[in-house]
Order: structure tokens, then sequence, then C-alpha cells
């Protein structure tokens, strides 16, 4: 019964294949590997963008950073929500690498809004060379609660950053899980909506770490490039980053992936609504946010459930009070799993 | 009527003298000049700490973005005010200097609350190594809408800070304006409260450009000039920064043309209110906030007064509607000068 | 027959298969894996440092980079051999992550010697504050020329910066190929001779992408935690870290894997001598550059040998012109490449 | 007899009475003072160069290193002559302004020669992705031993640049001194030849602490100013720099100046030849470096003659030893001090 995130879930047995397979032999280091040839033309196929720069790293920080780093400058701000990894889960990481930019908090949910994008891009650069000057938002889809911006969402923040000029980065580590919860297609969720540069996850969707970067004008490819070696991101055996991302396309198994993982969730969330449970978003992906009584999740706990308490204490008094648990599911969770945490949760 | 700012008045004609007096032979370079040995011992004498490290620099954005970076690291946030000096007008210095560290900002106003700093530092650092780390706490004081901290707030704030065991950077670019407006000493309003490093502002009150930096605890001294070096911020002719400090502090005059400034501001405050114009902070130092109508606004402007319209426009049509004005008093504006901007605003 | 490089060729199939035996259900991220523990306890047996903080990176340039910066500070300079990694193949990884640090160039060789780092050292920080301070020495062992440091060599190197009060990193790409080559212990090629910090590389000896960093004095393992985190270097699916590096540590694997490249390597040398080809250093380890002419190059090229031409073109006209070619093995090259290498070359 | 540097001596008079004069009211702040307006204008003017960006800081640091990462990327090298000023005594000012650049040192005098520039340029970026990538060329003219470039010598170097399209930067600390040495204009010193950006010095010709930074292109001029402003090298009072720029062009005073220094500093290249010292190199602008017994050495300083012993120990036994003295001339030596020098050597 794991349920603490989606970064912790063994590699899907068809990516830990390819891997077996492709361990043959000699490949030219450094992304040079013919795999790559095909992950770079799939990957402009599915987005349909054929003349993207298309670019994979390990981590969905290293993908966040660089990409920022290369779209923005260090006299910039990044305008993204308060909840943002980016701002949140990544230790400065966007600051180091544009060396030294700021973060620019979006209101107070998960999602910004645009109106609210609005105001604070307007905010920004009114005070000529004094204040940080406007740059790249920063859109993550799935958000850190778990919604899931609609197609009119992400144009809305983009129209809102066209008008200012500056570019639109997608946090993607979650973009499958997004995709399917929207039924629309990579294009739509990205350029055809305004968005510039795309973080594409992988790791949190079964594999073992690899993430694209996906940059629609590739005018600034060198610089990445430049930014990814000199961040000591990019791996002598490619090839094996390669194989993972080639057949994580292959067959569709990201989206088949994605589905199942949004699947389970949404088993998960019928399951705590019968038992009580109070859904504080609601669910359109593969995270939720729920509240029930300490007593419950002292019994999930002892029966070996993990997951995040992500308000309140365990270990307190009162066994009614209400505490938040965060729940995550990959694809790999079983029915049997969370049929069982239900019941567990309903004492 | 120039109340744009007190960065834009002459040098106080006794620092002038003094340069001009100082201009003889040569002097060693690099703050190895006999002057500053005098400044070093006179600040320690005014701030009753005699192993405090103490340097001069030329810019405020200099002294607080050296300051910080010497006493954080690039992995933390600072804690300041959403309309620090730091925050807002230092197109990120901070976060260049300390290659990379986050501004975490506290509350909604000018002033930060110990409760609000409470908050605000306990939400960092429980994300482990995810999260930025926490770091320095930076107090403006005067603030950037002419509040002053009483002495019991900044203590509150420090002992908020130490609870935490994390440094309290004050930035005093008008240190002196409050400290008469306190009626404390030096000591009290830093490290007596629990201040650990101190921005002393010249600049805003006579000087031509030097501001001080007073570390309380000298360990960190070494590297601290070592900063001041590769940020460019080391004057070969050292001596034409000593001295103008020299003359500042020589005789109270750093607290005579505050208490002047200070009083030009009550002045024009009196006036103000007379007129029937709203103040939207209580003036304590040399800064006021005042709303009044757009037809008073377009006299004083038509008058040649030159101030900010902080909020609303010159040219709008209502001639009631109220707009804000950011006036600022240095020593140097006369009576005179106070009291025509008054008349002309009366209309 | 490729002698490009050794960081082309395939996993070794030992750690593939425990890749895959590691797959299996969750495992908590970010270094929290049981696996883990094993690789720090084993990693502190081999070394016999039972204080060490080890951790696991995917690259060199991550491990080399992130423990110079633990290790020094920006304002400092770092001395290593002018054709050290760091210096020419990490397109400014170590500036960059130390946040603008120097690197000297010791000697014109592609090793240090003690009074060249000597005199190197002892120039630095003559100027004050205005020159770059000393920093640590960084060696490389293998040189990037194949030849292996001696253990007096080390030591001598060491006793340098010792006396300076300047830390050393011993850049360990090729860690297991030069122990191989000494017949000493991991101790005895480290701390035992002043070592404070090493890269220990796993990559370029059958690993798919790991190395490790060793910090014999723990007292900055949480700086480098945060550095990591903050350079996107910390793998939240870490077990797939872990696990290559079990499997490279379990029965010796690193050290047979070693051996053999070595072994290979010298083959090919005797192989090389034999044709008349002239090598420029002395084989210890698995790297080689040799002069032959222009026409056994192109033989060679012609029947897909891939390897670097390092001095001079391939398509130049007088066919007995010497061209130099760096030849690298790995533990995978079979004798039968090698030897018809040599049979090639021959001609 | 105050020979130590040319950063050490007094403010010409006539700029101390400009700075007196222009001490009156109030002046818009931080360069829109209208005396900048003169300055730029004045500027263009002598440079020829009427689109010219021209800006002013406070140290010759400052205008190196924002200069530098104006026209430079993080990811590149700079080439400079092995004792440049920005090499040897910047503290890393350079690597820090630049985001982590590197310095290439050429050849190992303090000319560079440009077959030696184009070796260097040459060598980098050869390894794609993973090298430096090539960056600016730095000429410190005059150079830190005294020496002139020719305008011949300048083009040379200049044109390498251009073959390998980098930019040209000149550290004019000394440009006066250098300008007046080869009785050229100032843009046949440097757009004419081939240079894209200067440091104009200033406070080693009279100057309290001005630097311009020249920049023909304008193009990259509002970056400039971003980075200075968050350098935090942006004064607030900023008419007091362009007063004292204003003051040192008028009238040529800057090139008055600079030849008394130059003759001052012949004078004395001829007492000490007289006096039988060994002069190192042909001293052609303000600067000389000369070799003359220990005995000599211990006289002069006895009598209170300030200079720095550049190689040797001034305390060693033997009497008749040669020590090198570095004896820099500025404007404001007097030929009294100077003939008494000579006459001390003489003993």
């Amino acid at each position: 019964m794991f349920f603490a995130s989606d970064n912790a879930g063994r590699v899907h047995p068809k990516v830990m294949e390819a891997l077996v397979e492709a361990n043959e032999g000699f490949a030219q280091p450094y992304g040079a590997d013919p795999i790559m040839q095909d992950v770079r033309a799939k990957l402009r196929d599915i987005f349909e963008a054929p003349q993207a720069a298309v670019y994979l790293v390990a981590t969905g920080t290293a993908a966040n950073s660089i990409a920022l780093a290369t779209i923005g400058q260090p006299w910039q701000t990044v305008f993204c929500s308060p909840v943002a990894h980016i701002q949140e889960d990544e230790c400065n990481a966007p600051e180091f690498y544009s060396g030294g930019a700021k973060l620019t908090l979006v209101g107070d949910g998960d999602k910004m809004t645009a109106p609210a994008l609005h105001a604070a891009i307007g905010r920004e650069e009114t005070r000529g060379v004094h204040g940080a000057q406007r740059g790249p938002v920063s859109v993550t889809q799935v958000t850190e609660r778990g919604s899931v911006y609609s197609l009119d969402e992400i144009k809305a923040l983009c129209d809102v950053a066209k008008s200012f000029d500056v570019p639109v980065h997608l946090d993607g580590a979650r973009f499958a899980n997004a995709q399917v919860a929207l039924g629309c297609s990579a294009a739509d969720m990205t350029w055809k909506a305004g968005v510039d540069v795309v973080s594409f996850g992988g790791t949190k969707n079964g594999l073992m770490g690899v993430e694209a970067v996906i940059l629609f004008d590739p005018s600034k490819a060198w610089e990445f490039e430049l930014r990814r070696k000199r961040g000591a991101h990019l791996f002598s055996k490619h090839r094996y980053l390669s194989v993972q991302m080639a057949a994580y396309l292959r067959d569709d198994l990201w989206l088949d992936s994605a589905r199942t993982a949004n699947a389970n969730c949404a088993r998960l969330a019928n399951g705590l609504a019968d038992a009580g449970a109070h859904l504080l978003y609601e669910p359109q992906a593969n995270m939720i946010f729920a509240d029930f009584p300490r007593a419950a999740h002292q019994r999930l706990h002892e029966a070996g459930a993990v997951y995040y308490v992500w308000e309140g204490q365990l270990d307190g008094e009162d066994p009614q009070e209400l505490l938040t648990a965060r729940l995550v599911c990959d694809w790999s969770i079983t029915h049997d799993q969370i049929d069982q945490f239900v019941e567990i949760l309903k004492g």
C-alpha cells in the first residue's frame, strides 16, 4: 500500500526489457546514439512539431531548471504557483541554474489564474532597471495538488504571457496523466495553446529516470546543450536514457500507464468518498488530498500503508480530528492494494 | 520642491569640505588609509561594539547584497517584507551576490510581524533537502513606506530568528532617521535587540555615496572582504569614502541631518493634513504616502514639484479622484519649499 | 573495434541482472532505499573509512563539480593539470558549481609534480584580497593521458597541499584502473596519502551511469547533499543507482573489470609496439596515445575501427606522416577485436 | 616619494573644483542627471562613435567585469595575458560577474601576440559541447608591466578575434597614458582597430573613482544597465560620477594629466638608467620595472620612498643582490620627488 509518491515505483517491465535489449556492444556517447534519433523523431511526431529541439535529462529538476535558464535571464523573475515544484521542491535549483533569477508567486492556490498572472506580471518591471524584469511563466501540469489545467486555462495563461512578451514553460512531470485526463493531444496542451518549452516527464510514469525537454523554437537549442553539459547532465552512456524514452513512447505505453494511474486514483477516490473522507481538490489525475480522522490514519499506518500526512500530527490526542492525507497512485499499484487501503480506512 | 527621494540631494557642505581637505598627497589605497582607522574606531564606539568588523562600500545595494551573501548560503531563503528594497529595488542583486538564494516574502505590509515571521520560517525547510533552507532575516529600518519598527518590534523579530538559529540583517539605508525617531542608541536598535549585521546608510543623509557594513561578529570579516573585492566594490582611492564617513560621524552630523530631515517631513505632514490630504502611514521618519485629488497633483506638477505619483494616473479625467503621492524629505529641503508645496496643494 | 572511449561500452551483465532483480515493488526515493545503506557500508569498508560520507550521482562531471564546490570557495582557485577533465571536458561546470572559482593550471604535462604544484600554490594569494585565494588541489588518477600517479607522487602532492592548508580532491573516473595498476588498496591511494575527497568512478568501468563521491571528513556532508539537490543530481528512483554500485562492488567486480580493461590495453600496446607504432606515454592503465602513419589510420578507419585521431588530419596527403591515435580499452573489448586492430595496423 | 601605484594620488584640483561646483540643489539620480548627457555626448565625440552606449561605474574591476559579462557567456573562456588585471588582481570578479566563465592565459609575457592568440583560440572549442567555448579577448592597454601595444599589435589581435567571431574588450585602466604614448586618437586605438568594448579609466589619472564603459555596438546597452544595477554599481547620486568625468574630459585634462605622468616616468627612467639600474621593460607609459641592488632599496625605504619590491626580499643579506622595483608615476608626483629618489638610489 504505497501511496507516498509516484517517484518510488518500479520501472515498467517493457522499459526494463528494452534496457536489457539495448545492452549490446558499443554506442556513440553523449546523445549521438541512433536510438536518440528515433526518440527525437518520435517526440516531434507526437507533438506535431517537426522543428522542435528535443533533449533528455535524468531528473525533473534538471529539466525544469535548465529549460528555465535557457529561456530566461538572471535579472528576470519567473512567474509560478506558490506550490510549484520549482518553488517548493528544488532547493533553489532554478535560481542556481539561472544565475540568480527570482520566482514571483502568483495567487494562493495550486493553479494560477489568468487575471492573477496578469496582475503579477503587470506589477513587475514598473521600476525600470531597479526591479526584477519580467521573465518566463512556468505552468505545472498536473499541479502539485493533483488538479489539471483545462486547455482554455492554459491558453488564457499563455495569452497573458504573450501580451507581455514573455515565454511559457510547462512543467509536465506528470504530462501524460494530464493529457489522458483532458483527452487532448500533446500539441493541444502545449504549443497550440502557446507553450514554448516543455518538461516532458517519464520518471513518475514508469521510467527509471528520464525526462525530455522540448523547445518548440529551436533557436536556443545549442544554448540548452551547453547549459545541460555545464550542469553535468549530459550522459556519456546516453543510449540508456534514449532507450527508456523509446520504450515509453512505443505503442502508447506512456499514455496507457498514465491511464492506469489515473484510473487507480479514481478507484481510490471513490473508495475514500464511500468511506466518508473529504476530498480537498477534485482528483483529475493521479493525486488526492483527503481529510479523514486520526484514528483511521493510525490504523492505516499500523497496517503498513505509506503516504504523507500533509496536515496534522499522526500522534495527537483526539482520534476524531481530521488530518489531511496526500495519496498518489502510479500505474503499478494494484486494485487489491487500493481496496485494502479503503477497507482499513473504513475500519 | 524636490520630494522624489532622499537620494538626489546635495552632499552636506561639511562633508564636501572634508573631501577637499583630504585631497592632499598620497594615501594608502584599498582601505589602508589612516582615516579608515578612525572611522572604524568611531563606528565601534557609536555601536558600543569594540570587536565589530567595519567596512565601507559606495551603494546601499552593495551593502545589503554583500552582507546577506556573507551571512547566508545559496541554498537558503532570506525572509523580508514584500516591499523591502532588497526585494523590489535591487534587480536581483541579493540573488546574484548570494549565488542563487531565494527571498521569502513575509506578510503583506511594509513591516514584518513576529508571528508572520515565525509562520514563514516555520514553513521552510520542512521538506528536508528538497526545499529552500532557512536563511537570514532582513529587516528594513526605516521601512520603504516610512514606518519605523519600535525596539520591541525589532527584538521580537530577532527572537524569532534566534529561535530558528538564523542571523538577522538590518537594512539601515535610513538608519539615522530611524534612530532619531526612536530616540535610542545605535546599539539599542541593533545588537542589543539581536541584529547581527547592519547596512548603515549615509548616502540618503548627506553623503555622496558611502554606506558602512558592520558585522558584530567579526568571524566572517575576511569572507566579507573577499566578497566585496570580487563584487568590485573595494575602492582604490578609499580615503574619499573614509573621509565622507568620518565627516558624517563627526559632531553628530549624521544625527543632526536626520533630525532635520525628519522635522522637514513632520512639517510637510502637518501641512498635508491641514490641506485635507489623507496620510496612508503614520510618518515617523522622512517619508510620507498621502492621498489627495488629481487636480492638486496637477497644480503641483505644473509648479515644478518633483515627486512620485505612487498610485493612479496624473493625466486622468476626474479632477477629484484621489491619487497617492510618495513624498520624501532630506535634510536640505527648505521650510520655504515645504510651505510652498502645501500652499499649492491647498489651491 | 571500438577504442574511442570507455564511456560507450555496454553495462556489465551482472550489473544489468542486478537492475532487473531490484525492479520489484516500491522503494523509498532520494537515497533512502535500503540498498544505499549497503553501498555506503561497503564503500566505507573498502576505503577503511568508517566515518566517511558517501553519495551517488550519475555523471563524473557532477561528482567532480559538486565535490570541488563543497570543499572550495568561489573566490579560490583550484590547482589541476592543464589536461585535467575538469579543465578541458566539463564546459566550465566546476566554475558554475563553485559560483565562479578559477582553475590554475600546473605544469605542462598530464601529471602535476610536487615542485610545480608548490610553485603554483605559492604564487597565488601573494596579493592579499586582490588575487584568487588558494583552493583545492584536484588530482586526476588515471590521468587523461593514461598515466598513473604512484602512491609516492600522490603523497607528495598532498603534502604540498597540506603545507598550504588546502584540501585535495581525487578525480577517480578511472579509480579502479589505477588501483589495479598500482596493486594498492583504496585507502592507500586516497586518505592514507592525504586525499580528502574522491570521485569514485563506475560509468567507465561497466556501470550505466553511477559515480560515488566519498568525503573522508563528513563535516560537509549536509552541504554536499544540498549542493547535489540544487544541482538537480538527487535521483528520486535512487535505488537504480544504488543497485548498480552494489553490483559493482560485489565480489570485486569493479577490480576484475578494471584488470580486464588494463590487460586489454596492455595487449593492444604490445601489438602496437610490434607493429612499429610509437607510444607517447607508458600505458599503465587502459588508455594509449600512439603515433603511426596516416596510411595505417586510413586502413583502420576504412575497416570500421572507431577511435580519435588526436593530432593530425586523417585526410592529409603524405601517407607516411605520423598521426597520433588515442585508444581506450574497456573491459568488454575482445581479444579478437584487439588482434584484428593490430593486424590491420600492420597492413 | 610615492611610486607604489597611480591609484593612491590625490584628485586633480580641477576635478575637485567641479565636484564642489556641482554640489547645489537636487539632481535626478541613477544617471538621469544632465551632466551625464554631456559626458555621453563628449565621449561619443572623442571616440568618433555617435551610436556608442556610454556608462559610468566607480571601479576598474566593475568596468571590466560587467563589460566582459555583457559580451560573453558563462560557458565561454576569455582570452587574456597571464598578467592581466582581470586574471591577477580582481579576486575572480570576471568569473563571478560572468556566472562562471573561464580565463585562458595567452603566452607568457605581458603582451599577447597575434600568433599566440590564434593558437589559444584555435585550441578551444575543438571538443564540441565538452570544452569551454570561445569567448571575448581582453587586451590590457597599458599592460600591467608598463608596455604599450602599438596600433598594429592591437589590430592584429582584433583580426584574430574577428576571424573566430569573438568580441574584443580593451581594459583601458590607463587608456590616456597609452593614447598619449602612441600619439593616436581614441578611435584609432579602439573601434578602428577592431575593439568592441572599452573600459576607459579615470581613477588612475586624477579622478576620485570613475571609469567609463563604452560599447561601440549599443545593442547590448540595456543588458549592460541591468548587469550594472544587479552588480550594485548604479549610483543614486550619479551626478558626482558624471561631473568627475566631465571635468576629466574638459580641455583635454585627461590627456594633459597622462602626458605629465608619462613624462614623470620618463624622467625617472632616465634617472634610473643614469644610476645604473636595469630596466626590465621599455617604459612607454607611466610604469617601470627596474633592478638595482638591495642596498639601494634599503636606502630608499629608509628615506621614506614607497613602492613595491616586486621580486626579492628587502631584508636579505647580500647588499649587492639585485631586487626588482615596480615604480609607478602619476600626474601629481613632483620633479623634486623624482630627482630625490634618483639621488638616494645613486647613494
